[in-house]
């Protein structure tokens, strides 16, 4: 079986390809034909690849795309994860080959979602095709359940899985979607942050204004939001919302230690991986423990009044900003976005009005390590790619693994195949094909050790 | 005289509703053939009003239209200032008619420009007709400099007057793009406010990153361009700025107590004419002071990261901000500029590097209300409009004065006919037709008054 997956290394990659050629970005309208496309790519692939009941589950949002394969009774059910929609590209200029045109560099492939997250959903996908072209079963049964709105925060799924439809039972969760902590280091993301993201819009005068005629009497709703940004947290990047740290848990002092064993350069890091002057953050709180286990409180954008080339002066009469939080165990998404819009209603100027919306939300969790169903993953990845599994967790958020422990009471083994390097949500964002191809190895290697 | 005025109002609305029907924002390179279609529909109604001479001024930037009528000897000579450049008509869905198609509801005409400043322009053009399609003559000599690059600060016209061109010789400027105070009350501005209009270029990452996996770490620009402004300006409006108001002059008791004299009801002018909950601004100071002798910074525009619908959780690499300040008497736009960027440097965050431009400036000014010119202005007004002119300031800036001063050497009349609800700079810009008709009779009773 292991020598399918090296004969098929060709078409696997002119079959990614075609699916990241699929520009499926769930946050821009316009690109609707082209969620449905994906959509059917995946569950193209997944009838082809040998699975039962493939079907699109239609809902309010985007299609959820099932497939499964149940014979192999009194084994274990994994409930396989992925996402095939994409986060937009913008800013287009940056790329240097087009975002759903993928391109071949080196060892890596360039596209929009190459590595978040249709690369890593197609390595699920061929996985099992290993397996069920060549043996005609699986050591494990196995439930694919493919989102289209992980990058918009949808509700699709959450509404699905909160039903607990029986389909879904299943012993653990396998989602790749998290990325090595190193190249070539074999990775479990046993953490992860929640988020909210809300949206203010601050009104000032009843239309926009000439900013000589009406500077010094009018508000400015840009202004206004510089204000607010600036009372929400403070210039050492505290956050300054009431009781908003009061749930926080620290790390335990073993994993502390663990992260401070991890293989790691900081100075490379800022240098090289962010390429900023200096890294920020809490004054005293070591760099991992900054992105994994405290809060963050983001500006993504500003919206309202002028930007473009040369001069317009103009107080606008209204802005947007878009505002997220990374939470943490034990915050709660709905109570953080209750502090944060109790904090903005406090820190509003005069003379304007906030309105505070929620876009979206999902809650911090963290898995148990000692789960039987992490301890293989584990020994599968130590096995592949021959060094010690490491345990991390992520700054990121991926609300499912809330939703799959409150309504299905599952653990989520989170084994990622990203790199560091890989430009998420970013310009040039990218796969490293060895992690492609090792990827689908380790999954079928973990199959094997949960099915024996 | 007067009754040719009368006798062609159809034809002079028809004028100048070919006029605002073109497209000249001179903010926006793309309008850069409108730029000139509206140059060459200028000269070509100074050559239908006789004038001679009439060509473009080529030069680094958009065309000056030049026209002279110098059959006066001994008569003073007038240098009537206009310009045919409008501001961007965004934000677009605001109108409620197209920007560049002039419709009349009422007696407003309403479309881009149409006060601010071809409805003004086209009265200083129909005055000069008036006579020379009637008697052959005028009353003074006139000189035509209308310019293209008002609404973006372009240098033409500043490197053309600089080299004090024997043909602008002249014993005042004439400048029609001011407002009166309210309907019906006829005007004279003697003060102007001058201008620093800067960007501000922030830059954090080398690219944009992963609030998920990046916040606690990266240095987000759109939070650094809110920090800055937070430090340049409190929350009540003053500035922070060292050295910024050491040159300020308040405005004499005499000019108070005018101001004070002034038919005006705040409360309407924030419930009706800015809209805004609460006026804002410094605490004590009184309207008239802060809007005409207090300086004022404001942010126009603030671009980078994610805009649009939806969530993105991008922290950008970098952050671009439009800020302007708005100067007074004796502040000096360059050492502005200079305590501004020293401002910037001293606010600017960890972790990012902040880039300053200068964009253009203006010097603020004001003229003395007992020059010949100035009187002559105030009794042809009252004349025409049936009460007392009143003198004011204005909280904008017109370069071209502190230019004409500077240079030429004399002092600029500002005879305006906008209306405090012309929506300038702003979405459904208008002119008020009564106020057309009446501007041309009074700048040409101006003519005739000087010419005694």
């Amino acid at each position: 079986m292991m020598s399918y997956y090296e004969a098929h290394r060709t078409e696997f990659l002119e079959g990614l390809k075609a699916f990241l050629a699929i520009p499926s970005v769930s946050t821009l309208p316009e690109h609707k034909p082209d969620i449905r496309r994906a959509a059917e790519f995946v569950a193209e692939e997944l009838r082809n690849a040998g699975l039962a009941g493939v079907e699109l589950i239609e809902g309010p949002g985007n299609p959820l795309v099932y497939g499964e394969w149940t014979g192999a009774p009194g084994k274990p059910t994994l409930l396989l994860y992925g996402h095939y929609d994409v986060q937009p590209p913008d800013p287009l200029e940056e790329w240097k080959s087009p975002p759903f045109e993928p391109q071949i560099r080196g060892e890596d492939i360039f596209a929009r979602g190459a590595s978040d997250d249709k690369g890593q959903t197609y390595i699920l996908i061929k996985a099992v095709e290993g397996f069920l072209k060549t043996r005609g079963n699986l050591p494990v049964n196995v439930k694919f359940l493919i989102e289209g709105e992980e990058e918009v925060g949808g509700g699709h799924i959450e509404r699905y899985v909160a039903g607990r439809p029986p389909r879904l039972q299943a012993d653990a969760a396998v989602i790749c979607d998290t990325e090595m902590f190193a190249p070539g280091l074999p990775t479990i993301c046993v953490g992860l942050r929640g988020i909210v993201y809300a949206e203010l819009e601050v009104q000032g005068a009843a239309h926009d204004l000439h900013s000589g005629v009406y500077g010094g009497a009018a508000p400015n709703p840009l202004q206004a939001v510089a204000e607010i940004l600036c009372a929400l947290k403070d210039r050492d990047g505290r956050i300054q919302i009431p009781g908003f740290y009061d749930r926080v848990q620290p790390p335990s002092p073993k994993e502390r230690e663990a992260w401070a064993r991890l293989p790691f350069d900081e100075e490379a890091y800022r240098a090289r991986e962010v390429g900023a002057p200096e890294l920020v953050g809490e004054p005293g709180v070591p760099l991992f423990e900054r992105l994994w286990a405290r809060p963050t409180l983001e500006v993504h954008g500003i919206r309202g009044g002028f930007t473009g080339e040369g001069a317009k002066t103009v107080i606008p009469a209204r802005a947007v900003a878009k505002i997220s939080m990374r939470l943490v165990p034990d915050q709660r998404p709905e109570e953080a976005f209750e502090q944060f819009r109790a904090a903005v209603e406090r820190a509003r100027p005069r003379g304007v009005t906030v309105q505070v919306r929620r876009i979206h939300g999902a809650a911090p969790s963290v898995v148990n390590p000692d789960s039987p169903f992490i301890r293989a993953a584990a020994q599968a990845l130590t096995e592949v790619f021959g060094r010690e599994t490491v345990y991390v967790r992520s700054g990121g958020s991926i609300p499912i693994v809330g939703l799959f422990d409150a309504h299905l009471g599952i653990p989520s083994v989170m084994m990622g195949f990203g790199l560091p390097d890989d430009n998420l949500h970013a310009p040039n964002e990218k796969f490293h094909l060895p992690n492609f191809y090792r990827g689908i190895e380790a999954v079928a290697r973990y199959f094997e050790i949960l099915g024996q």
